[in-house]
Formats: C-alpha cells, structure tokens, sequence
C-alpha cells in the first residue's frame, strides 16, 4: 500500500471550501481511483474564525502560506488564494523549494510568471498543476496537456469568461443597458473585486495565454496578447448582431500564423448557430483544433465551487497516480519564445459609429474606408437622432492594421462623433 | 535520456495508416512531448503488398500479430485489427503476458473481454489504454478516467455512432426514407461490412458500456445493456417530433439508479435547441455529470483516419511518460459487479401506430393506455389512408414496463396494425 497523499491548501473561499469537501465526501471514491488515501494535513487562510460550512479543526492551521507550503507532512502545496504576485507566488516558490508539487487554481499568477515557476519546479522534479485555472470544471488543460498530444495544434479559442458571458446574454434577453446589467451583475456578486479583470477581458487573457503555451509549445506570453474588454458593447450591437445572425461573445483566439504567434482576447460577432454562439450565461466553451483531430469542443460551467474544486481534485488525484508531466506539456527550458503577430489574421469588421449631420458625410465615411483599402459589404444609415445618425457597417475581409487606420482617419475627420466601434466577426 | 518507446502495430488499415503517419510526420514534437523518442519496430496485417500511401518498408513485418505482441522489441503493442475475438484477443493476451501495454482502438473486444483483460493486464503491471475506442478524436475516456476523478458520476450519455446520425440527419435534410439513405450511406461506404453494428446500436452501445464501467467503477457489462437500433424510424417521425421542437438521435444513456446500473442505447426525441440536439452528420458528443462539476459536454469527429489515430497517439505518448492508469480507472479487481436495471428511469414516450378503419377504435386505444397507467399527453389521429390512419401520441412520464405492457396490449387487439413505434424523450 503506497503512503496517503498529503495536502497543505491556502486559501478557503469557495473552491478551497470545495475542495475539502470532496476530500472528506468522497474518501473511500479517491482512494480507490488514487490508488492511496488523500489527506489533509493542513490548511491556511486569511480568517481562521470564519464558519465556511466545513469542519476544519481536524486540520492543522498555519498562518503562514509559506510556512504552510514548506511543512514536512505536506506533499502536495495546493494553492487557492489567487493574485498575481504576494502570498501565492511566495509560498508556490516555497513549496518547489522544499520539493513539493504544487496545484493551482491561480491563472493571473502562471499568466504572468508561469514559465519562471514551470523552470524551477522541473529543476526540482516537481510539477504544477493548473487545471482549476482555466475554464472552471472543464479539463481542457487536461485535453490539450495530454489527450491531443498527436496533434500539432493550429488554433485554439474560447469563451472563458462567465461574467462577460452572464453580461452579454442578459443585456440580449432584457433589452437592459451594459451599465444596468453591470450593476445588476455587482448587486448579485458576480463581480470580482476588480471588475475590469472579467469585463476589460484580462480574466479571460490569461487562461488564453496559458493554454496558448500548451497548444503551441511556447513561453506563456500574456503581455503580448491583443485585450478588448466589452465595455464599448451596447444593446444597439447586440441588436444588430442578431439581426444579421450572430452573437456578441468575448472571444479569445491563439493560432500560430506565417508571422508569428496571434493571440487576442476582444468582443467579436460569431454565428448564432454555432456551439459558441449558442453559450448562455456563465458556461465555458474551448475549441481546440489540431492537424490530426480536427475540432474538438468542450463546454461546462466554467466557475462555482463545484466546477472548480472538481478541476483541483483531478489535479491532486493524478498526482497520488504518479502522474507527471512538464507543466505545459514540454520541459520549460524546450519552450519556444514567442513571436507576436497582432490580429495577423484578416477578418470581415462590423463598424458602429455617430455621423453628424451635415452634408457629405456619408461620402467622408466611405472615402476613409476606400483609402485605408477596406471594402464595404453592407452599410446601413438610420435617421437621425438629435445632431447625429447611428451608421452600420459590415467590411469585406480586413487586416486590423487597415482598420486602425481607419478609425484614426474617422476621429480626424469632422462627421463622425467619437471613435466608432469596430468589432470583429468570427465565422468559424 | 530515456530510451525510444518502441511500437509493434497490428492492423494496417485507415486508422493504423494514420498513426504511422503522425509517427513520421511529427516525429520531434512528439519526442519533445512524450520526453523519450517514438518509434516503430514492427508491423503486421494481412496484406503486406497493399499500397497504404505510407512506407512501411523500414519496419519489420510480421504476418502473425501474436507473434508481432511478443517481441523484444516492442514495449507498446497497438491493436488495430478489430473484432471481439479472435487475432485481437489472442494478440492483445498475447502482449499482456509478455509485459508488453497495449493500446487499442477495438470497442468490441474491450465491451466483452475488457475485464478479464484488464485483470491480466494489472497482474502483470501493464496497462491497456483505449481513448480510440470511444467516440473517435474527442479525449472522452481521458476525461472520465482522469479529469473527473473527484466526482460521484451521476450520468453519461452520448452519440456516439456516427453512420446512425448521418442517416437520421440526411433522412432530416433530403426527406428520404430510412431505406433510400441506407443505400445511400452503403454506396457511399459509410456502413461496415456487418452494417447491423452500426444501426442495430451494437457500436454505440460497446462504447456506452466502456464508459459506464470508468464512471461508476463496475465490470463492463454490455450483455446489460438494452439496445435498440434506428430502423424502426420512419420520415414521419422525424417529422412530427421536429413539429413538436425534437429530433430523433440514437442516444445512449448510462446511470445510477435506485434499482441499479442502467445502461441503454435506442433511438430517443432530444430537445433541437440541445447540445446533442444541434448535432450533424457524423459529428459524435458525449454529456458527463458529475455531482461537483455539473454538465460536461465533449464533442468532435467520432471517426476517421485523423481522429482516430489522434487518439491512439495520446496513449501511445501517455504511456511514453509514464502516465499509469488502471484500464477502468480504479483497479480491475475492485470493480463491483453492476445489477442491471432495465429502464428503470421513466420519461415521456412518443407512440406512432396506424389505427384500423373501425368504429371505437381510439377509444380501444386510449383505453389500453389508461389500463397500463399512462396517461397521454396529447394525441393526433390523421385522416384514413387506405384502410389506417396513422395516430401520434406523446405520453406523460411513463415507466418502459408499462409502455411494453400497452404496447402488448395494442398487438393482441384488432384496431392496431402492427406493433407501434414507441420512442423515448430525453428533455436533458
């Protein structure tokens, strides 16, 4: 009988709260899936008073992550605090340190210094685990990790924010504003703390860049990812969207393109019919296509305690298996560093802008969009609203570059009243 | 640096082709993922002169697959043969006890004999792995055996044969009759040399079974499973349950209930606005829940060269880590033996039968339902043609004992001719 696994968790919020759950739920389940028992040796949070609706005192408490990290009854260091930097890079670096493996939930954390922490666990012989971090209970790190290693892989996308999600679908259903939902979302508890990480698509960019690693064997890179948020998206758009057959989603796409490694995470239109098009509320998809397999869907509640406890269990359980692999699916020193193609890929631009109302202004707007090389597939103009007339446009297939020029050619100009919104349309 | 994983392959045909071409073509990718070089020593097949678009001369051939699983040099024998006896079986023991692991792609075998293989691949310490079995390129077995191992499985479905849903959906799209498509589907050589495999649910339901049996950790036992296949269904019924917001999909379904392990496959009315609902051709899906994770949804190409080989790749590069699972997920011996219970969950049925020209006979009909306790939802009866009328009934949430008492019934009465079509609705 191999010796019990033993876990040291920081962090118990709602996923780590799960997690504990699970373990003390379903213990006879885990030990013969495992192979040995999996324990909980000790635990760390901010508040030890706090009812979490699970027994703790049978765990031994530690103030510390770090100290917590480094115990000598600790084989696995499950990290559930989240941040970037602070506690859990400390104590992860800790628990590689002293030889631990280390399970995470912590996408920010491994977006930004997720090769440093892969080099120096494989230094080690430990590994990182992340499934948690992307996509809630969908093991896609798991799929893309392992189950489509046959595969150079040629692009990978995905919906991976349920906030931005709930957001978008509610505005369609209600009619209501992007403000009103917003707060609506806030009052709910939806929000994180920072809403800007979920709706200004930072949340979302760093699960992209993390699987983006995993497809394409590079360095996580999230710096150079192109970020779009869905503030600027109003129910006129979603509206529009529809009638023309899409949807509004916040999209991320990674593909390696003849110039480099394309990574973007922004609002684009896709087809209603498709399986992205189709997501309600907070439910995750990732698409991940391959040269062998083709394309490949996966969809699941994306966040929640379950979900996401789910995802960390699967972690801890492959690790009691002896299951080893290089964080992101090669050793970290055989990891490529990137080079970033920004939007390489041309694509057909949905255009909303306010014309004012004065005589040649139509022609103004077409003329910059024939100068920049953009060609119009449909335009539509409305009568005017107070001083100015909403216009819609769809482009024929354009490079970003072309439309930037463009709406910096339209901010120059005297008929249109702001920057308009250009907003890619996916037909995937 | 570790030795190269040396392959023997038994079986030649699309999905064999397949892998020796991913072998070849991404030969340092998968060295740099698997962490040691993959390599094929031998292959085997029953004609070596047949032009297979891929060199095989720099590898040894050997006639007898038996004696192919026994050689020294060969760590991974890869059975590619198919059948649920014979050179596969006899192979497959062959490997097991010389030490070897065995990758395959043969649901057949693994429905019937995967027990008993498993037994004597775990004495031996080897694993069997078969991600190729079930629903072609979509990791599915990966994500049930490994990536959802903190979860009480409460339900699997799937479709997960993609000839039944290429016939159900073109019979949709061109209103042909079953007949016509089949024809069709065999002209185009969609249907395997036994076409009943496919749409008698035989092939369907071998991979429900796998799945079951990682899910709710008991023996596979296909012989359980109640089967029905797609050639009771006519235009019309595609027609009325399409009226009435579902189509037809022959879909398999594996749960826990109170009685016991519930396993079927028959031809079911889902929701159109449904995951599985959506899909087309010969697209497969697979639906996992879970008690923490929810709804997983896995969807992709079920067959193929690339899909397939795509799959039987990740295990080949699974087992070039040292990625060790027992074949169902827990130990062998410590499957409990599962109690089957026949349809023990009741749902709604669809009912079509062609009534009789004579007075009183939808009240005869309409009283063999009550006396059975189903009570009827709504009811259509059409206007005569020759000498029936065809009547449509959908029925409130009905135990199948009783629809199969009524359905008696309707035979041994005079008003009914033939036996009626009594089709399941899955609202999922």
């Amino acid at each position: 009988m191999t010796a019990p696994l033993r876990l040291g968790i920081a962090g118990l919020g709602t996923v780590g709260t799960g997690v504990i759950k699970i373990v003390r739920r379903h213990r006879d389940m885990l030990e013969a899936r495992a192979g040995r028992e999996i324990v909980i040796s000790a635990v760390s949070a901010r508040s030890k008073g706090k009812d979490r609706g699970v027994p703790i005192s049978g765990y031994d408490w530690v103030d510390d992550p770090v100290a917590l990290a480094r115990r000598d009854d600790v084989d696995v260091f499950v990290e559930l605090m989240g941040g970037t930097d602070g506690p859990a890079k400390a104590a992860s670096e800790a628990a590689i340190a002293a030889g631990k493996d280390v399970v995470t939930a912590n996408k920010a954390m491994l977006a930004v210094h997720g090769h440093e922490l892969a080099l120096a666990a494989e230094k080690q012989n430990r590994v990182i685990r992340f499934e948690a971090a992307v996509a809630g209970g969908i093991p896609v790190v798991k799929a893309l990790t392992e189950g489509l290693t046959g595969n150079d892989m040629t692009r990978v996308m995905g919906v991976m924010n349920g906030t931005c999600n709930y957001i978008l679908t509610r505005m369609e259903s209600s009619g209501l504003s992007y403000a009103e939902v917003f707060e609506e979302a806030n009052k709910l508890g939806y929000l994180e703390a920072d809403p800007t990480l979920d709706v200004g698509g930072i949340d979302a960019g760093h699960k992209l860049a993390l699987l983006a690693a995993i497809a394409f064997g590079t360095r996580v890179s999230f710096d150079a990812m192109e970020l779009e948020g869905i503030e600027q998206v109003t129910i006129e758009d979603i509206r529009q969207a529809a009638d023309m057959g899409y949807r509004i989603k916040l999209l991320g796409v990674a593909q390696k393109t003849g110039r480099g490694l394309e990574q973007r995470m922004s609002p684009c239109l896709v087809p209603s019919g498709s399986p992205l098009g189709q997501l309600e509320n907070a439910t995750n998809m990732a698409v991940l296509e391959g040269d062998a397999v083709g394309q490949i869907v996966l969809r699941g509640a994306g966040a929640g305690e379950g979900p996401t406890a789910s995802a960390v269990m699967a972690d801890i359980v492959d690790i009691a298996r002896g299951i080893r692999v290089p964080t992101f699916g090669r050793p970290a020193d055989q990891l490529d560093e990137p080079v970033a193609a920004h939007s390489a890929t041309p694509a057909p631009y949905y255009l909303r802008m306010a014309l004012e109302d004065k005589p040649g202004a139509l022609a103004k707007v077409a003329t910059i969009l024939g100068a920049s090389g953009i060609s119009i597939n449909r335009m539509r103009q409305y009568s005017h609203q107070e001083t100015t007339a909403p216009v819609l446009i769809v482009t024929h297939k354009t490079q970003r570059e072309a439309m930037e020029h463009a709406l910096d050619a339209f901010e120059r100009t005297d008929v249109v009243a702001g920057r308009p919104v250009a907003l890619r349309i996916e037909n995937l």
